[in-house]
C-alpha cells in the first residue's frame, strides 16, 4: 500500500500547502480511498496517478470546511471521469445533508451508486466498513465538533509457499500451488485435506494504518494507532504551543510523538501543519518530534511514503 | 481597471485551467469584486496581487457547482485574511440558503458582515447596484438553470481641467480647481456659481463591462454588451459545434464574437473553454472569433487585462 498526502496544512490554503486530504491506494487489483476532501482535493489528483474512477470509498473525519469543501466538486468530476462503480461514503452526520443540499442546489448529478453513512457522534465501532481485504474501526477524538479517527487493517496472509515440501508430498506446481499459497485448504483426489498453514512459511500479518483527524490528545488515539504500521497524527503547532493547540482541538509535534510512541506504532507521519509554518521549517518541527519519536516525518504535499508489509512471523502476530 | 481571470475553464478542473471565476480589479483607492467562485478560487488568488481583505462584492452568475463551490471556502478565508469590512453578495436564488447550509454543517464563521442578495429568476435589473463609482445592471440568460449576466458601468467623470481658462477668470489653483476637476460646481464669495462643465475638457465616458455566465445565444447578451469596452463572453465549444453547444445551454467562438459584433463592444474575452481544448488549442478558438471579430483574445488562468478608459468626448457620448 501506499499513502498519497494530498493535502497537509490546516484551516486554509496556503500557496505551497493545501487544506486536508490523504489518499490510500490498496494493492492491486483494488483501487483507494481517500480521507478528507478538502477544497482542491481535486485538483492535486489531476498531477498524481490517482484516478477518481478506482476511487472507492472516502472516510471524513469531521465537517469543518478544510475537510469537506472539496467533497462535491470531486464527487461530481468522479462521473465526468467515467466513474462508474459504486462509491461509499463515511463520515459524522450531517455529511448526508451537505451533500445532498450541495448537489440540489447546483444541479450536480452523478452516474454511478452513491452511498452516504453517518457515524453517530461520540460512537466507538469497531469493523464499521469490512470487506475481504480491509477491516476499519472508527474512534471519537478530541475536537470541537464531532471528528472521528480511522483504523484501517489489512487482512494478514500466508507466508512464503514450502515448494518444496509440497513436491515431497507429491503434489506438482500449478493450480494447486495456487490455492495454498492464497490460505485456501484444497482436497486431493484421494480425500486428503492439504491446509495452507502446514505448507507455508508462517504467516505475513497485515498492515494497519491510523489516520487521525484533528485532535488533542486522547485515550482513542491510543487505541487506534496501537501496533500500528504507519500512524498518521496532526501536528498543528509547535512544540511548546501545547495551550493554544488544545484551545483549538489540535496537538503539537511532541504530542503526536508521544502518542506514536505510546502506542507502539512502527511509523510516524506528521501533517495538517498551520499555515504560520513555511515548508523551510517542517525539519524543526520533524526534529521535536524525533527527540522523542525518532521514526517520524513531517508531511508535504504531493508526497507519497510505501508501507510494506511487515516480514513474516511465526506464531502470534502483534495483537492490537 | 482590471480584469483578472482566475479560472477560464468549463465543468471540471484540468491541469492549466481551473473552473470559472474572474476578479475586476477597480480604480484606487477601491478594492475588487469577484464574478463567481469555482472550487479553487481562494488558491488561485495567493498568487495574486488581490487580497481577500479588499474584495468587495461577489456576484455568482449561476449555482452550477463549477462557478459556486470556492464559494464558502473563500468567504471563510477572509475572515482569515483579516477582511472586517461589509461584503455583499450577489446571485440566484438558492444562493442564500447554500451559503447558510454549508456554513451550520461546517461551523463557519466569518468576522465581517455578509449580506446574500438573491435576484429573481428572469428579472431584469436596472442598477440593482449602484455606489459613487458603478452601477450593475443583470439580464437572464438563455441556460440550463437560471442564469444571470451582468453589466457594470462606471460614471462619467469631467474631462483634463482648463486651469489656463480657470486663471484667466481670475481663479487661483487650489481646493477649488479640485473639485470642478471632480465635477463639482463651486460658488465664489462673491455668489458667482462656476460650473464643471465651462472648465473641463468634454467628459470621459466611464467604463462599461459585460461579464456573462453560461449562455446560449439571446437577446439579453446584446444588451449587456450595448457599447461595453469590453464584453467578456463564454466559448464553450468551438465553431461548427453551435448544436452540441446549444444543448448544453452554450455558445461557440464564433456566436461569442458574433455577439461583440452585434453589441458594438469595443473588446472580446472569450473563456469557460471545454476541457477537450489544451492551451495550445486556444489560438485557433481565438482564429475562429479573430474572422469576425478582431479585437478578441481568449483568456488563460491567471492572465490580467488592463480597461483603460476612453478619451474624453465632447457632446453625446455612446448610449446604451
Amino acid at each position: 500500500m501506499k499513502m498519497w498526502f494530498l493535502g497537509t496544512g490546516a484551516g486554509r490554503p496556503a500557496k505551497h500547502r493545501n487544506v486536508s486530504a490523504i489518499a490510500l491506494q490498496l494493492p492491486e487489483p483494488r483501487g483507494w480511498w481517500l480521507f478528507d476532501a478538502g477544497e482542491a482535493t481535486q485538483h492535486a489528483l489531476l498531477h498524481l496517478p490517482l484516478k477518481l474512477s478506482r476511487l472507492e470509498a472516502i472516510f471524513i473525519t469531521h465537517l469543518h470546511g478544510d475537510h469537506l469543501f472539496g467533497l462535491p466538486g470531486l464527487l461530481g468530476s468522479r462521473s465526468f471521469d467515467g466513474g462508474v462503480s459504486p462509491l461509499k461514503i463515511y463520515g459524522p452526520k450531517g455529511l448526508k445533508s451537505y451533500v445532498e443540499n450541495t448537489f440540489a442546489i447546483s444541479g450536480t448529478h452523478v452516474e454511478y451508486e452513491m452511498t452516504i453513512i453517518e457515524l453517530e457522534d461520540g460512537a466507538e465501532l469497531d469493523a464499521f466498513y469490512r470487506d475481504d481485504l480491509l477491516q476499519v474501526d472508527a474512534r471519537p477524538l478530541q475536537h470541537r465538533v464531532p471528528c472521528f479517527g480511522y483504523r484501517v487493517t489489512e487482512s494478514d496472509k500466508p507466508g512464503r509457499l514450502m515448494a518444496e515440501k509440497l513436491k515431497e508430498r507429491g503434489l506438482a506446481s500449478g493450480p494447486v500451488f495456487g490455492k495454498i499459497k492464497r490460505g485456501e485448504s484444497v482436497e486431493l483426489p484421494d480425500g486428503t485435506i492439504v491446509k495452507p498453514e502446514d505448507f507455508t512459511d508462517g504467516t505475513v500479518p497485515g498492515r494497519v494504518i491510523a489516520i487521525l483527524g484533528d485532535t488533542s490528545p486522547c485515550r482513542q488515539v491510543e487505541e487506534l494507532a496501537r501496533n500500528a504500521d504507519l500512524l498518521v497524527h496532526e501536528a498543528t503547532f509547535a512544540a511548546g504551543l501545547e495551550e493554544k493547540a488544545h484551545e483549538f482541538g489540535h496537538s503539537t509535534t511532541t504530542e503526536a510523538a508521544k502518542a506514536a510512541l505510546a502506542a507502539g506504532a512502527a511509523r510516524l507521519a506528521m501533517t495538517h501543519f498551520s499555515g504560520r509554518y513555511g515548508n523551510e521549517e517542517l525539519w524543526q518541527l520533524e526534529e521535536e518530534a524525533k527527540a522523542i519519536f525518532p521514526a517520524v516525518f513531517a508531511a508535504t504535499d504531493g508526497s507519497c511514503v510505501d508501507i510494506p508489509r511487515r516480514s513474516s512471523v511465526r506464531g502470534e502476530k502483534p495483537g492490537k
